[in-house]
């Protein structure tokens, strides 16, 4: 299950602190122009050590395209993406192989597998995200050339919503080695209507799937999302015209199929669980611990999940896009 | 797209108002015992006409098993469950063969497939959901062997959240012609840990797109939910001792895996688009058109999709188990 | 695994006892023209009982559409056709509840599944292959507004390559209570270029898992096939000018994609395992015992098997073709 | 579809003069000892230039394993092995940019794709199947544990099967700038009862599918194989007693499921495409072209296509036992 989509299909593979992370794409239409120069700006953006609010870790994240792509073309062929890891600082972690850090996915990996790297969360660690990003990134270049953006926003910290309050939210949280929630949005422009396939194919199902398989999201919302609930039919109803739906609170979507408004996404993103605090925990022979995780870590996650949500959203619509090209032929065929 | 599951598959076919609805299970283990009459319970209480707050409709909904069960046990071939349409009013959708009713399907499968069935919604109507609330009886059955159960609950309506509150109202909508949304809970006891494949085969990340693709879900939580948004890290850790954890934002899922704790899912429902207030819509040509929905329509369909969302949790944890067992040979087995 | 396909999915159910048997087609493009009388002479031609070559069973074998197709088109969501078991006599059966016949799957299933429907083979029984019949008709049509036209012919039995040596050598064996092996070949011609995918899609390999798929099929041989053996490069290579191909030893097919000249198919079937001949055999308790095959058998199932391969090959090219599609929009558009 | 496998899942990547080649496999369960040297001799049985019967290319071949190792085991993470391209000598192909050599997969792609790596055949190539090898590599060592065993040789090469007369006709053939084909065999021993599924996923259907998707097979039989066309069902059931099958005509598999007999599978093997003769092709502009292929070529891909199907009989047996065991908790577990 290191697979997601069924025509876009993307499989990543590596832990944080082996050899190298990476991601094989297999669906790509051939003859569109790509290089690792087109790429390496999604890496970027998602890469930590940018800002005082992130995690002072350096990450080259140099991509290189191994296959699929030949004299600035895709092949058609699968690509493969290689990102290598250069800065592993593993004895970080030399504390940690027999501690299961709270809020982790230390303990469900013994649990599932009965071994694991513990060196910085191996498979389950935010790593794992850049191989996603750089797929996505192929995927949001696709898409733009049929008008379609994808954009990521950082809404509300600790219940702050300015940008100020929001980055005094982080500072405090660092200072205190402590870590903040938050909540992004994830918006589409350009979206065509009619991607999106009853029953077990739903747009929304397919985004509900990605986002929350981004680790830390708790919560996804679509459209008016949980204030639906406080809401009547009459109310909600996006009433048409010919020229416009008059609302949007299905979030583009009706049906699991898009409408051709603007896809509107919310996300809960949880706290980052490494915190300086002591915290009760148990080691892998099920003995009593006290726990203080110290070390590089980013004081809110929300930050960073932005650029892979993006990505995530990305490989969905891609995906989609070629699913309905199979019944519908000619669908957005480039003019 | 009419499938769910990579194990324990299930395949929904049929319009609202055709011959018939059903599902074909494939990969149900051989040598479990089941019956018609094991699996009617799970349709009786998901169908309409049972108490005032729901829609008056009758719907018989006996199911009938037409395969893969012999003198009363499975057979590990596929099992047909088939599910007649009796209460087929067909004449009271005339009216709606050229309209597109707001905040329902209708224009995005036109928009999508260049044809529809106009009858009740046709393949997007929540009548395909007896299907998967079949199915998911099926599952639910094979779970509880190992003491794993499902429980839904209706939380909220309007802002209500005490049962008199909420009958009152939901009765309220319903003597308005209108409808109102709301809130259910669907949490699980007796998971085992191990459940649910990183990375893109998260426990959480399946629930989200099962719960997703239920028709008028607007978010899906999970444990904290969209309250993580406010939580420092420090607070939000389940901490652990050997015994226990000492609380569940987690929501009973680490890193996709389950911890063995109780799933806790929220998700927000909303109101049911068909409403008697005039609305402005438009037609299949394009004409501006006013439309008032009448006949027989759950005033909340949150009251409905309880059953639904039960069976689709029953579906994604017996996927789990099956997959599980792959890599752990032996996995829960019967004892 | 009883579904077929990636693209045009159909998933079969029933046992050759039980209530019905049927198919759920998922993935059909929408706006096609389809009924129930459009799909039953496909059936009628695999249906037994019309000459004394084959079995005397009669079998009605009316196909029932339970759902996808909406005024005479398909809706673009999942076809249920089913067929009734009308001419189930199980009580022929009986003495085989507890014997596992040669050349059948009888012991299979029983290992397998712990488990079986000892009734004419259960799951196992040529039977099932209606249900293929039923989807494999649909693809057929819908190829056919593309020109693509599938044919199946009974090439030898018994080393008889004439139409009366053939006959002859079925009634001899009909005669002796026993039966005989045969070679089918399954041709198309009309296929465009450019259908089936590397590495794990190749064209040939799809055909070849299809149609080892179908009981008793024991060699599948593409263009030369077992001559290709013993020839050389020089002679095996299909030249090439501006024209057309000089030769077809790749039989349609180079680099598992289609190459636009006809695709050549070859099987071998077995002799059908239902023989009057004292055989030794073992009951499912794991004793000595002898059989001998009684009933209405066909004695040879390469006859009947002809139709079933074209479904296949009907199934693997409409699968193929909408797979194509999505990488090049607009390829087999309608004109 | 450049993934093999639906439990122990396979995508290779790369083309034959790009930077590398490899596959990641997804679904290996933990806990299981590997190392690079364990995978390097399937690689080195592979490669050429190992006698003066294959091509005198020179590849290393060094295989890395970048992922889902940690400490000498398995992680049930994604295994990615690679595999550096380091003996291309791309200006070998410069003269065939612009021209499609007969029997190879070039035209295929140029009209599929609109674009292709013209390299050594690219994708194409067969040195695609290192990948495979390396990965059916892990796969049969993993079966090694179970005491399944698989084993491949050469039968027939151009009429001839004694050693000296096969050898006798690879260099005859070599000699002459010419190449013939073969039949190989793959056999296993120690296969457990009980592998393989009805209908669509039975063992012989997967073998058929695995082994014709290797460049060059032209035909698969099982067990008897194109002989059964001419044998009586008396003669060709195997019968049964409580120790044991009297014959092995069903080579092992009896309605798609493994009987524990051994699996017998017969490929025929075409002539390597690339001869001295003078032939006629076209180029990319359809314009009548005469080819003569010069360049380090083998004279019978047959011999090298061996490691290649054991690979793949690794592949789909390691899959289906991960299949039997969702049903069947335990089976085969180590003891």
């Amino acid at each position: 299950m290191n697979t997601f989509g069924r025509n876009f299909r993307i499989t990543t593979f590596g832990e944080s602190h082996g050899v190298a992370i990476g991601v094989v794409i297999d669906g790509c239409p051939p003859g569109f122009s790509l290089s690792e120069s087109d790429i390496q700006p999604f890496l970027d953006k998602r890469k930590p050590g940018q800002s005082d609010l992130v995690t002072p870790r350096k990450e080259a994240d140099r991509v290189q395209i191994l296959s699929g792509v030949f004299e600035g073309k895709t092949l058609g062929t699968p690509i493969c993406l290689l990102i290598q890891n250069t800065s592993m600082r593993s004895t970080d972690y030399d504390e940690l192989r027999e501690l299961f850090r709270p809020g982790h996915a230390d303990r469900g990996y013994m649990e599932k597998y009965g071994i694991r790297d513990h060196r910085g969360g191996g498979r389950s660690s935010g790593r794992e995200t850049a191989a996603r990003v750089a797929a996505g990134g192929v995927a949001t270049l696709y898409l733009a050339q049929y008008g379609i953006r994808i954009f990521g926003h950082l809404l509300q910290v600790h219940g702050e919503t300015t940008p100020e309050g929001i980055e005094k939210a982080i500072r405090t949280a660092r200072d205190n080695g402590d870590s903040v929630g938050g909540i992004i949005s994830i918006n589409v422009s350009g979206c065509p209507p009619g991607l999106g396939d009853p029953v077990f194919g739903k747009l929304d199902a397919f985004i509900a799937y990605a986002m929350m398989g981004i680790g830390g999201v708790k919560a996804v919302e679509i459209g008016s999302g949980t204030m639906a609930a406080d809401m009547n039919g009459s109310e909600h109803n996006d009433q048409m015209t010919p020229e416009e739906y008059l609302s949007n609170n299905a979030g583009g979507i009706l049906g699991g199929i898009s409408t051709g408004q603007d896809i509107l996404v919310r996300l809960t993103i949880k706290p980052t669980p490494s915190v300086r605090a002591v915290q009760k925990t148990i080691d892998i022979h099920g003995e009593n611990r006290d726990i203080s995780v110290h070390g590089r870590h980013d004081p809110c996650i929300a930050v960073r999940i932005v650029p892979v949500a993006e990505a995530m959203m990305a490989l969905v619509l891609m995906d989609a896009l070629l699913e309905q090209r199979k019944i519908f032929p000619g669908f957005l065929k480039e003019s």
